[in-house]
């Protein structure tokens, strides 16, 4: 979307709001609204709908005490300017990645993900049980935010390339759309990483101005038809390997709600959380096996002298990460202590688990 | 418990919840209560304290409306029948494992676990998004009951040995606790399973009547003190690889519930389902180093030729499972199915992924 079209549709979403908002009455007999500004494109599958799906569910959760009004990105704000909108009071919650905000706070990226970091199961235990909460509202406080957890899309895929990938030599000089420190790993390796939206991915890779990009994975990418342009499907990410979504609310609003309010919304966000994952991990084996059976997709394994060499810049870009402030400092050290010991105890468990299920059954494809 | 203590108890509790309920007229007053029979002792760290933690939470989110009125495990019923308290109608849920009633039905034990199952994250999307749910819906009907998934304790350990497991052959003979399939599983291998509620498991592990028990995994195992009495610690166990707590309630209560009150239970059983389980994957790391370090535990890895032995012999209770009945048949099919179809996307998501990073960072133990 462009900048004229996105203000003029601004401009008529808020004359709709401020219309909506006279004609009921309903909310001033104790109802309150909230206004949910958010990063994905309406109706996406995978992202979208689950960010409505959560909207919906506090309006059912709350019996309408709490009425969710939702706008997709660029039917208020654009996506990127969800943070400000909600930390400036005009709206009341986002919902996206916290990652978006590392140009606010580089402490913001581990709450999403970080190369080499924690996958799903591993996120979830830390910022529930491991003090990762605790870290978050901290940092989130500074800019007058509270955030949850609200969704998370696992592992993701390593990205669609135009040629094989088999020695860290084939990253240099490739054009890849690859956001976050994700992109700055590759960039370490000679890659140019680029940042696009969504919806801007398939122009570019189509008209040659990128050679590859990441999204998400077989469920959320079938819809992009990047298999169109790019025919080598890469596994697994090193990038974002539990990439968790989050709600992020104005902290003086979160204030004002009573305790039964607030942990409605605690309870619907973490609901979403697991629900999101569940539906892509219910998902992505079917539509990898549509990419590869119906549009010709091949699917290949980075190789270990690839990952040896993802390890060592992810390795430097953390540190570089954590030179930002003691409070990103803090937040990094405290992710990579949480990958130490959950990940020890996940090597024990559903990792020598599934290896040995899946070794004796057969079970690889 | 005994049985005497057990009869003096359950007409204590009758009477009291008498009178609380003529002392609160408030009840009368549009609110419900829910009263809760769980299988779990009172404050066991790991299911007990999440039980009550999803009781206690359903009050909160409800703002009272439905007032829950939780009992420990022989606070009103015995553990074991729980099942029929509610099915009666004269408690609204219990809180336990579905294959504690495999009894009733061979269909209930996918809904808790299998051996060679699915882990967490397999079945928490096959429950909600693969068609799980559906099939526990039709199963439940038949016992005039509505059970959602409301915690989850993952990959289990194998157990605790008083003897090095080299070879399917050192099983023979052996006296082991192991509830359930994975009890069968092992009978066929040639041990004597015996089910043990969990409170008399040290005591006869500590005089001998048993040689092995396996119980949940380091957090939870760490109160029970096996170690006195068995020093080799088995990892991972085949028997319950993501083991599914559930809330059962009477559906003819259910269906007396609002849509909103119906939504918001449903929302805090999928809350507890994923808090459980992150608190026990924070935990158990800590919890497997303070056995091994201060408690001269011997940590162990189950080796190939005894998984395949384990393989061959779950495969043959599978088999015997679907041989109840047509829905048990359709059941064990659907798990079995969405074994192959998520499975294969966590072999190229998080098993590729963790195996990859663990590889470069060294980090195993």
């Amino acid at each position: 979307m462009d900048r004229r079209s996105f203000i003029k549709k601004a401009g008529l979403a808020g004359a709709a709001t401020g219309a909506a908002a006279l004609a009921t009455p309903a909310l001033s007999q104790g109802m309150k609204e909230m206004v949910i500004v958010s990063t994905w494109p309406r109706d996406f599958p995978g992202l979208g709908l689950p960010a409505q799906r959560l909207a919906a569910r506090i309006t059912e959760l709350t019996d309408g005490k709490i009425t969710t009004k939702y706008f997709a990105a660029g039917e208020r704000v654009g996506a990127f300017d969800s943070f400000d909108e909600v930390a400036s009071g005009n709206a009341q919650a986002y919902l996206g990645a916290e990652y978006y905000w590392r140009g606010k706070h580089a402490g913001f990226a581990p709450f999403t993900a970080i190369p080499f970091g924690l996958t799903y199961t591993e996120m979830d235990a830390w910022i529930k049980y491991g003090g990762g909460q605790a870290l978050w509202d901290e940092l989130s406080a500074e800019f007058g935010l509270k955030a949850f957890a609200a969704g998370n899309t696992g592992v993701q895929m390593g990205g669609w390339f135009n040629k094989e990938i088999n020695s860290a030599d084939d990253l240099k000089g490739l054009k890849m759309r690859i956001p976050g420190q994700g992109g700055d790993v590759m960039a370490k390796l000679g890659a140019s990483p680029v940042s696009l939206p969504g919806g801007q991915i398939y122009e570019n890779l189509v008209s040659g101005a990128i050679d590859a990009t990441e999204w998400v994975g077989p469920y959320n990418d079938y819809f992009m038809k990047f298999y169109e342009a790019a025919k080598y499907y890469y596994f697994p990410g090193m990038h974002e390997p539990g990439a968790q979504l989050a709600m992020g609310m104005n902290k003086a609003w979160w204030d004002t709600l009573s305790s039964t309010e607030q942990a409605i919304i605690e309870a619907a966000c973490n609901e979403e959380n697991s629900r999101t994952m569940a539906e892509t991990n219910a998902n992505n084996g079917e539509y990898l096996t549509k990419l590869i059976t119906e549009n010709g997709v091949q699917l290949r394994e980075f190789n270990d002298d690839i990952y040896d060499a993802f390890g060592e810049a992810s390795a430097e870009v953390l540190e570089e990460a954590r030179d930002h402030s003691p409070l990103a400092a803090k937040i990094m050290d405290a992710t990579v202590a949480a990958r130490q010991e959950i990940g020890t105890w996940m090597a024990k468990s559903d990792l020598a688990y599934m290896q040995k299920r899946n070794r004796v059954l057969g079970l690889e494809d």
